[in-house]
């Protein structure tokens, strides 16, 4: 291809054009790299697959930073080529996660507001070199990001040398829809000043010494389209349970018809509840999230949702498309930041979000894991959700009550892993209802949880386990012998379900 | 006693005036009440304890909520007399954990922080009486607190009737060391303006509409003095341990000799190292905490700390002699606020808190219990140290590795309650090292722990459980069908120790 060199406004930069392999030589063994990408957008999709194919032939291990996870099987294909050491702060990967589950690769799961702070503290390694997909390289240096922000501002700032890939497929006038803020150090750190969803407190461009930039590589690769979630019956019950719960706190004052700002996490329950959201007597809506994906958009079209902030546009091929046609629509209506922004502890707090995560599994009272399977192999990772729980005004953790046709529960007794514990959790739904966590004692919300969430085929076994427990006494009654007997019949019998009582 | 009229300089309230008896029959059946205390200082000593009194011969239950513990034995003479139904966000009574355990009693147990946020958004019920106690009551109705502000605030606002207890033993010129600042209601609630431990962004007396003022009582009893930390060989060790850390901090240029702004829990060790400070090669210290206790004054007294911002003080008699006789010295160098301002996200984020609290156990992979016994008991609550822990800038955790002459680990496989999950916690200190967290996957946490943290006799049992977790996979290795082997090893044969090889 020929590089739209019109994309790079400092023309002395255009000598620093060349090919991902060249620039990929520029990533050496033991090295820290730091990539653009949050949930499979705005990624690097020239450079790092390049890496990835160097590790084939060649010995070399690098750590890698992220925002979140990268598109295009680019994680699988590193952590295949034994190219990476260390990964952070996310992946959704299956090649890579069975790497890191075997040991093969040291994996820290963070929660993703935190990582440009640990950066900026030095409780990471130094960045040596940082790979960020743009639109374009303005006549500062300066960079304008593409569908995602990320972790990449910190990373320009901190990375000893940069390689830019400019994306041909982006046009140039997404600039203006990035917001960069980058606090001071954590030394007497600024306040994040926003009071609204809508208020932009930064520039448009990430700030880049151009004696910094090493390289710059053309690609005119897509993003990775998202998934297009297929809803089912049990989304819809719950986002149907949802819904109902809205109206009531409605009428009951707490809420409005425009609710509070909203962040969903990624998946088709998140989808259901939002899309439902359009056909109900909802109005000038508000987004403040991590990741918009195409229910977001059908929103907006809908004309309920008057704006939306994120870190990245995770969307179909279709809504991609449809949202580049129609840029000087959506451009007043949705803003990008940077991930430490959009997970800000202070903003979530200040705007009162409304957080709709999914729950891996919950226990009797409250607790949720997101991100751990039998307690030891991990799925994906805590992402933003424990940002958004920790701090927002309602969180809200959604479920099927059942999975594998029936042989796995949602709702256990005890979860083996703890990713949020009941003081972060206010609302658990399942297909079977809602339970209201608030202002309960730990054994109420057990009451609760057996009422509302769990399966029939579970509810008897789960009620009988609450009872002998408190029996036994304590606030958080347990009977530790047999708190993980479900886990224990699932990997023996491929079902929790086996007979528990013969068994004990 | 001949109350001191003086201190009410609204006369029109001087026919409120009443005894504790009287005060306490405005409490009826089934009423939400709200008192102050905080850590057993600046509670009510009067009415309280009356309404106990008349739990005793009448029957009546109503819900309390306090800022935190109170002194006295207030809370186990209320949960004795039966008078409680209900009672949040924190107590530390040992007849009352009793009652709460036997589930005689429903306690919300609650971060600090947030008891104000959800009274706010009605997620409680209505408060019907607040009790207060104050130094003086001021023209306009407000009310000067004592020795702690809590959730004294939030409940005047939001409270139907205002009970003042005058403390004729608190010198009115503690006026001006409070800062009573009420973020807005959570719909655009204010940012919270602290940028520094000293910067005062309130007033100095919490606003009462004087017409809520049902009854006034007076009293002269003191504070429940807090019991002297006696500190031993392994709290000095877990000082030591930290002085050094903090030592390899300043050479790494991560910290000064002026630290960061420190919380501190309660308890001998946050004692010691506080009490450490004092002697080592360190300046212009400042603390943002919840409660300041004896070692924060021994250390204003030595030079070594400018400023401390908490929300209660909370020292031993010799202390509280000392600060009212010299508060004239101390009143430019402490405040004191309200919970949901010590304990907010966005200052400990914004000044960078170390935050150092006291963990009841943790395990192999960091993830630590602050709350409960045997996964189901409570002993006091969570407290502040969610607070603390998730959004300080570095989040330590000490404990003894081992307790009843070694038949407790403190360092388990697995926590059988999570409070604070491994991504809240940064450093883990017993008297044997320190574990530093930092930029670690879970599997190398692990060898950090077990090298650094764990006692001699729990080595290696400890090493080979994680050594065989580790030959079956996973991110976070564990072995679910004995991850809790030795806390039933600790029930049945009094000792953790008991043979585990056999038993399997």
């Amino acid at each position: 291809m020929i590089p739209d060199i019109n994309r790079i406004k400092r023309p002395e930069l255009n000598n620093k054009i060349m090919s991902a392999s060249q620039a990929a030589l520029l990533i050496r063994d033991g090295m820290v790299v730091a990539s653009s990408g949050f949930t499979r957008s705005g990624d690097s999709k020239e450079v790092l697959p390049a890496l990835a194919e160097r590790g084939e032939t060649e010995q070399y291990q690098i750590t890698l930073i992220t925002g979140a996870s990268l598109g295009h099987s680019t994680d699988g294909a590193l952590a295949a080529s034994g190219a990476l050491a260390m990964r952070l702060p996310f992946q959704s990967d299956p090649v890579m996660r069975k790497i890191i589950n075997d040991g093969g690769l040291m994996y820290i799961d963070q929660n993703l507001s935190e990582t440009a702070e640990h950066i900026r503290n030095g409780f990471l390694p130094p960045i040596d070199v940082a790979i960020i997909e743009a639109a374009l390289v303005e006549d500062d240096g300066s960079i304008i990001p593409t569908t995602s922000v990320g972790n990449s501002a910190i990373f320009v700032a901190q990375a000893q040398q940069v390689i830019i890939e400019i994306n041909e497929i982006i046009p140039t006038s997404i600039r203006g829809i990035h917001d960069i803020f980058l606090p001071e150090d954590a030394t007497g750190r600024a306040i994040v000043p926003v009071t609204e969803p809508w208020q932009k407190i930064g520039q448009d461009s990430i700030p880049c010494d151009p004696a910094k930039i090493a390289a710059i590589v053309f690609t005119n690769r897509k993003d990775t389209p998202a998934e297009i979630a297929t809803s089912n019956p049990a989304a819809q019950a719950i986002a149907r349970h949802l819904l109902t719960f809205f109206e009531r706190e409605i009428q009951a004052g707490r809420l409005t018809r425009s609710l509070r700002p909203i962040q969903a996490g990624i998946g088709k329950i998140a989808d259901a509840v939002l899309n439902r959201l359009a056909d109900g007597d909802f109005e000038h809506l508000t987004m403040y999230s991590e990741v918009l994906q195409d229910s977001a958009f059908n929103l907006l079209d809908a004309g309920k949702l008057d704006f939306a902030s994120a870190s990245s546009l995770t969307v179909s091929e279709a809504c991609y498309q449809r949202i580049f046609e129609d840029l000087e629509n959506y451009r007043h209506k949705i803003l990008l930041r940077p991930q430490d922004i959009t997970n800000a502890a202070e903003v979530i707090q200040r705007l009162g979000v409304i957080a709709i995560n999914t729950a891996l599994e919950c226990d009797l009272y409250g607790n949720v894991n997101s991100s751990h399977i039998q307690g030891s192999h991990i799925v994906n990772g805590i992402g933003g959700s424990a940002d958004f729980a920790q701090n927002s005004y309602l969180s809200i953790f959604v479920t099927e009550s059942i999975a594998k046709q029936g042989s796995i529960s949602r709702i256990v007794p005890m979860v083996t892993h703890v990713d949020h514990s009941e003081h972060d959790v206010d609302i658990i739904v399942t297909e079977q209802g809602l339970a209201d966590l608030r202002g309960l004692a730990p054994r109420q919300k057990a009451v609760a949880i057996i009422n509302h969430c769990v399966h029939p085929e579970y509810r008897e076994t789960l009620s009988d386990y609450f009872i002998r427990a408190c029996r036994r006494g304590g606030q958080t009654p347990h009977l530790l012998e047999e708190a993980f007997q479900w886990y224990l019949n699932l990997a023996e019998n491929g079902s929790m379900k086996a007979e528990v009582e013969e068994r004990m």
